[in-house]
């Protein structure tokens, strides 16, 4: 059983789940890791999701970034999103993760920002220890 | 059986469906219309998209505007986005709609312009008819 | 004894207060309501943050927004920041959120998208309740 | 005959256009490459686009990006614009593509995302062997 | 004969249009006033350019804006372009008109800014007149 | 006696105004250089405008870019302008350039576009020789 | 003698002035207001500037917004800048006056604030009074 | 005593940092120099704050920069704010820096531009000298 479910939507936003394991590890937090395209295989996200003991997802992805609004909607746990930066400075996957519709919260954090998704994480499941 | 399937994001999308619509009926383009969100009822979503005989997929949404690549990823047919406008002026839906990764294309139209979507399906639908 | 409390920046945010209020309500949970500037009343908001018994802090403000980050800067619980938007249509309260610097988190939420922040808050709680 | 019309609108796209050429030769979809400037050789262009045979036209522009449109308004074929990254990330050529008038439709993806625009081709060809 | 041609790129421009003749005829100076949408009606645009004895050309357009830069191509007179504000605030019509490439240069106001245009006209006419 | 005088805001602007001299010297069109600060060095900017027996101006600049509109309140000139990109890809110069008031026109090419000013600036000359 | 000199770019831009005057009033500071364009009439602000025996400056501009700047050019004395909203929410009037170029510096305020330009005036003036 | 108090966010912004001590040395001004995060060291910050003898503060941030908006709620002093550029271009700084609520003013200079930070500072202490 691990504590957090970190996914990229992509193999090249591996940078950044570097800065979430690299905040979880010092803290002690368990992780699980997957590379899972939203758009490209949708159907293995579900299963990962479905089967995923996790408590706490940050999903890591650029350009339009669905991936963290896909696991937001398929789970009643708290996911974190953080946008990667790119071509448009990673505006646009700030807005995809930011702008979501009612009902189906991601709790963005800044542009390639792993750390403070690491960080969030940790303050959700300090609740869960109390 | 219908050549354009419809879909909003949400019933505040309606107005610019009908835009869609008057297009298509003007050109005697069959279609269906419905609404289901991508995030809130992703279940339907698939069903839909696996058992609709369309040719050409038209989405609508606003906000961070997930529904046309989610279908895209789950269809081979070809699908066009259309934002829609809000609070941020329809830039997030934009570039959440157009910034898709690579493999998974939608095609994108302006913000609002419901108008250019069928037009633009009805300019593919020509190339099955030749 | 409270689940979460609601500050916002400002008494001209209460219609984005009101967005959350509604769905804590709807799901039982329990909060407590504030209305402190981090700017024109800092001292205050320190006696707040520190005597307050809630588990998860929502943070509604407009413009610069420093809200969010400074409640984060005080407390070990997670906060939620809401940006509010006006003359430049919430963008910067949004970049202001969103942009915090590493270890200190918020969970940004869309512009003006109270409930969205009530249901991450009500996510977040569940962690604490299994 | 070819499927697939390539248009540049200036010799420094070809990077984009390679992107195109790799994804339809993978594909085995024929298609015709031309460097042909909107404003700068419009008779030509003309020319071009009355006697080509092909089924979709894709067309690759930077800053004002006035190509796929001059494109769209004179063949009755499926347009598809790729927007080139420039000294404004490409955002200018975003939006000049993307905010077509009404009865002008062009299928926008995504900063410097040719392989998206030969997807996007391959699904309009695929309804035309049906 | 007359000393500048106006031309809208759709019936809507008209109200930044009639800011132009105001100062043209406070001014004394002769236009031409047409509605002719580059992407909509080329062959008559183009009739137009061609056979017009005027010496400044001031295009108003909007969305994708490529007016000014198609009769900036065809003639080699100066050419006055006016964005005009729509869902985007003028910003895609106001990047369409200014990012032109090298060598089809458009002389660009402000968003809305007819009066400018005209006196920018103005100007470059009275060079005609020493 | 010249035909356009071409001034740049600030000496690291050099590689912009070279652009402009290339394109002219190849049309055979007399100018005479100068660096002059609208913020900077006021008094000196005034006298040479006044002095100055050129028919046309090119004023380039970056930042806050007062420059073009300075000049355009100082002759009846045509004054275009030309925005240097810098820590804001130009933007900050372009919105200060185009969005002139009322009554002072100035004319706006694209970010470093320093060839498109020289061209539009030998169509204006051509004006004056007919 | 007054202690701070309010001057607007336009008319238009009173309602901005009064929030300045309000505050300023209630603190008991003396001020002279005038509107004079930088653009449209330079040299009465030139004679005003020379001739006023303020201690601080306020200039409130919208679109380009030089007037900040050209003050700031033509007096040792501290400047404050507010940016007027319009057709680009202000954003242009922001960048403007913000964005100056080293040596002659404007403190630039929030989009509209008058009462902020007045409150900074204020503890400006307060360090003469020491 | 000091007659500048310079406060960086983070130390990594010291090359903006170096960039106001070189104007301030050069024009005879004293400074004192800290780097104390808003958001990290809170209380350190409120220390220095209120013991520094200082006329004028300097607070130099990027990100969601709090940092001058603390300072200006927790002294009577002027403060000037300079953003500081990273992923998005330094337009959060910026925005969160100028964008502050009604009462608690910030004077902000451009983007990375601490030279103008130091040259407003000496404008307002020549005031005091009086």
């Amino acid at each position: 059983m691990v504590d957090v479910a970190v996914i990229c939507g992509s193999a090249s936003d591996t940078a950044v789940a570097e800065k979430v394991f690299s905040v979880l590890r010092e803290q002690g937090v368990s992780y699980d890791y997957q590379v899972i395209s939203a758009h490209r295989d949708p159907d293995r996200l579900d299963d990962y999701i479905r089967s995923s003991p996790c408590r706490v997802f940050i999903a890591i992805a650029g350009l339009s970034a669905a991936l963290p609004g896909v696991i937001a909607s398929k789970t009643a746990r708290p996911v974190i999103g953080v946008p990667v930066s790119g071509k448009l400075m990673g505006l646009d996957a700030l807005l995809s993760i930011v702008q979501m519709p009612k009902g189906v919260p991601v709790a963005c954090v800044g542009v390639d920002n792993g750390e403070n998704a690491a960080h969030l994480a940790i303050r959700m499941l300090a609740l869960a220890s109390e």
